[in-house]
């Protein structure tokens, strides 16, 4: 049998798709006379456009699954820097297993979905469908994190609280630049993880409670629902850009009923777009439709689109038809981070 | 426009159904020289019953989805009387909003997935696929959860502790005897949801903290990560049996890490069961194949099955089958709860 | 590397459900009051019931797909001597290379989806999914195909007149006695196979015609599509219980246009159920919803349910609480072949 | 409730995309950097680019679904016209309900699939997803077809010899030009349509044999399948690109099968691709992957790639890619329709 070494694996580079540099404006302008998931993919662009021009609209993006490793990072971080978003929601993966992951310089590799698993088990490589993790690399991530959780004051934090503690701390150490959590830091966004800890997170912070059992950092996401619904309630309209489902999708969804139960009426999210391959037929909520959501009171039923699609395939066009649109350059700011400082 | 009454939208309810009544050992019997998704329902049928017979393992029920809200609830109380599970990892909602909603006396009704949202809304009925739900009385719901944080002492619980407060709060209040809060605080199995308050947990819990700003009731994630893992290191084997995917599914696997950070070398789980109808090429935890969590040293390659269906059609069956099977009457308990005590 | 032989990889028979010896009756019943998939089991079936209980409706069951290699052989077969189907239209493929095979007294085997494609090229095994076949069979299978054609009068022949003369030959010489084809010749149940080259059987028929040149027979649809749609005329009422989609769905539909093209008005198909794990989005024929069918006047819109589903996890717990309630032990034999004779 | 008028509902044209005028080089050259279904993407359009250099490799598109009602019909009329393209094999309603209709000047219009059906009944309005049709052209469609039959001299035909009768007739009578049909006639490539009368033109044929008892026009799909394994034979390479699965997929696979069992070999397919969004698990020809069709011996395992998604999102960007590539300008043609003149 033929040994293989981590290095001949190990070697090709997932590389991220600059938005920028590709021009599909006339795809999408040819894809909003078409059928199927092409014209489904142009509405839901001319949806996000819609938020864009709204001079009263919080945008909010919501990231499930591993885009994020599959070469649409720079995409979410080119929205940031182009004021295309007000508010991120995430899984913990995306912010820490992915984001600070390559903002410490390491990368993901092209591998194959279809592969022994045993042997990259032997090689200590973490498999990702057809993307490949050095997991001695991600090690060195949970270290971090602990680290970071012993240079602050023990209380209990909202996530965002945190990951506004690691955007602080790239700035100083960061190999790559522009990663989302420094760039959203940066531009006063805010990035919530309402399920933190289940993530490189996780090992990081547990290790960090162990270590001082008696007073140590915590992670509240209660603290999470009450900041995240607060911008909502600041905010005159909203919008959801969805890519998957999961805890982000739900989360972002309920400040509307959150809003509500703290005695504020606030009108349900105006716009929303969710890009997913999920199944709607199992109940649950990462594919339950917009439409569905339109019954809980949570998003409303005018400005709304489901794409079924693997995001890779459609998001980078999507934005890199906002962007060339150029509406952005005169949107205004809203720098939600602010409120908490 | 003819007019509805929420009476008559709110009339056929969703009844659990009861594996003890049913008996599908022959057709489980059958479907193993079959072929597709019946041969994998067999054979993951085996594997739990694997799990069952093997003195030294932890049975970990994982939840996702509203398999709950869709007449599967008292398969789950079963597993958990017929000591057949040993730990649950579930969504906030499938505990709060379907769960403990259900202990207080609501019920969830039958409807149509082809409806009119607007009109649903109007009445204050929400919606998951086929499946009603009164709005108001998932109100009150939210106002028991802020009522027992207020009653309890201010500090960082996991989500743990706070389940089993509700399971304490219900042995006194509950109107449905037998919710899976209830019994699994009576047979001392650890209930955790580490995204607790996305959920109906959360709008209580956000009431509570907001009148309480500065001693209040938090809940810690990490602490739960913390627990789990702790459950994983006492365990000399490990099984999981997970509905769905999602955030439970991947907390659950990722005990073998964190253990592996705290020092301490655990085997990764021995068994694994999914049901799901998540599509694996979307490099997303929740359809991820058990192979690829083999890369990550989380799942033995072993006894592994994936089941690609929509739960309530095929999980009654399967524990119908271990229910008559009968081994379980000679499973010791292992009463994880009460390490916590 | 190890070496496999042939008889160690080609050695777990896949075996037929019996539907009369497993009781689904209770579960059913259970299922009717349940959410999701469950209960749009319970609904197809409760429709399939008013199917056979309407004594003006001729049912008609359409096959494509893998499901009569899976174990569902004994299923239909068991349906057609139950009296609970009048018509079948179904895919080459079901009929030639996995019926008429089984009749020769070939077998099925239970094989592995996860498998080294090539080494079983090498062993001549082929594979659908996790299911085997022994190729060297299957091309006897394709030349007594081929025998059966040089003995007829060479014309153009309608699928059901070549499925007829199967049904003849197979009298004499089968191994296996009730097979589909057998079964439904017996019973005066006729069968269309409207691409039936598109088998085991073209491969036969391509050598006889290549070896006659001048005169031989031929399969023409059209005459197909003509004695379906006279069916459809004769039937006051008709009801279709699907088994996945493709070609058999589509022209099973589309009698109703038919009649309609030739002069005479018919309703709509009354009854309608499907059985698929096909996606609705892409526009194909095979995941299009009986609503849509609804749009093109085929299906009327009272009696007709999608079950999401992979066949053989659902279908036989369907026919087996038909088979149960006995309601079609009353019903009369519509014996459709014998208006050809 | 609002009466609709046709006309308000028939108002905006599906268009067709051009992939001349849209240039997707540089979103190809990215996606072949990222992972999952983008990269999936751009090594699809790398093999078929290595099917346009291979100067022995027969080109076979297969096609199925609605992509042709999509939007995507100039897509292969494009393919055709650039020598991308050798061999068609096809839906008959792709060919004759979706082209010939076209060519007659009737025009696809814009939808939604989140409409009552039974209105659209009510207006002669078929419905294809999010796709309307006007069922009264499409009567037209129907007996142009039957005209046609009738000019022709009474034997069984293949659907090759029909389809090029309808191209010439088109020739002449076209509103369109540059329909597939006419396209494919004037460039000597064949179309096959192996389930014909599974569409429009199946009730134009039923119409004409009918009229004419005795001497009719049939159509003979044992003849299509011989035909096509000829080419097979009398190509040294072969190269499959198929848009869905269904008949279309299977028959051309089967080529190779057939060969053999006409006492020649011939080497498997060289080169696959498909783009679907089927689901593996089910057994289905369509959703089989191209591993499994090797186990067959229909497909080589080095350039084979299955694309999990909605044709017409990520076809257009793959023809762009190769059309502006301009490696088509160097190939030779084949031309196989004059082998049978």
């Amino acid at each position: 049998m033929k040994r293989f070494d981590k290095k001949d694996i190990l070697k090709d580079i997932v590389k991220h798709i600059d938005i920028k540099a590709i021009d599909s404006t006339k795809i999408i302008d040819a894809m909003r006379d078409m059928s199927f998931t092409s014209r489904d993919t142009a509405i839901a662009t001319d949806i996000l456009q819609n938020m864009i021009k709204d001079k009263d609209c919080t945008i909010i993006l919501t990231i499930a699954g591993s885009t994020s490793a599959a070469g649409c990072m720079q995409v979410y971080v080119d929205m940031v820097k182009s004021n295309m978003v007000d508010v991120i929601v995430a899984t913990g993966a995306t912010i820490v297993d992915m984001d600070f992951f390559e903002a410490l310089g390491f990368k993901h590799y092209k591998g194959s979905s279809n592969v022994d698993d045993t042997m990259l088990r032997d090689n200590y490589i973490d498999r990702i469908y057809d993307t490949y993790i050095d997991e001695e690399e991600l090690q060195i991530c949970d270290k971090l994190i602990k680290l970071i959780a012993d240079s602050l004051e023990p209380r209990p934090y909202s996530s965002r609280e945190f990951i506004m503690e690691m955007g602080k701390w790239l700035v100083k150490n960061s190999k790559k630049n522009d990663s989302l959590i420094q760039t959203a830091y940066e531009c006063d966004v805010p990035i919530f993880c309402p399920a933190f800890s289940d993530s490189s997170a996780g090992f990081g912070l547990v290790l960090h409670q162990v270590e001082h059992p008696d007073k140590h950092v915590s992670i509240d996401s209660v603290k999470d629902f009450y900041e995240l619904t607060q911008i909502k309630m600041k905010s005159k309209n909203t919008g959801l850009f969805m890519i998957g489902g999961g805890v982000p999708k739900n989360f972002a969804q309920d400040t509307v009923i959150c809003a509500e139960v703290l005695g504020k009426n606030v009108p349900m999210h105006k716009y929303a777009v969710q890009i997913t391959v999920a199944d709607v037929r199992d109940g649950a909520c990462s594919s339950s439709t917009l439409k569905e959501a339109t019954s809980w009171g949570k998003v409303d039923t005018i400005f709304q689109q489901m794409v079924f699609a693997e995001a890779t395939s459609v998001l980078p066009l999507m934005i890199s038809y906002i962007y060339h649109k150029e509406d952005w350059k005169n949107r205004q700011k809203f720098e939600w981070a602010k409120i908490f400082k």
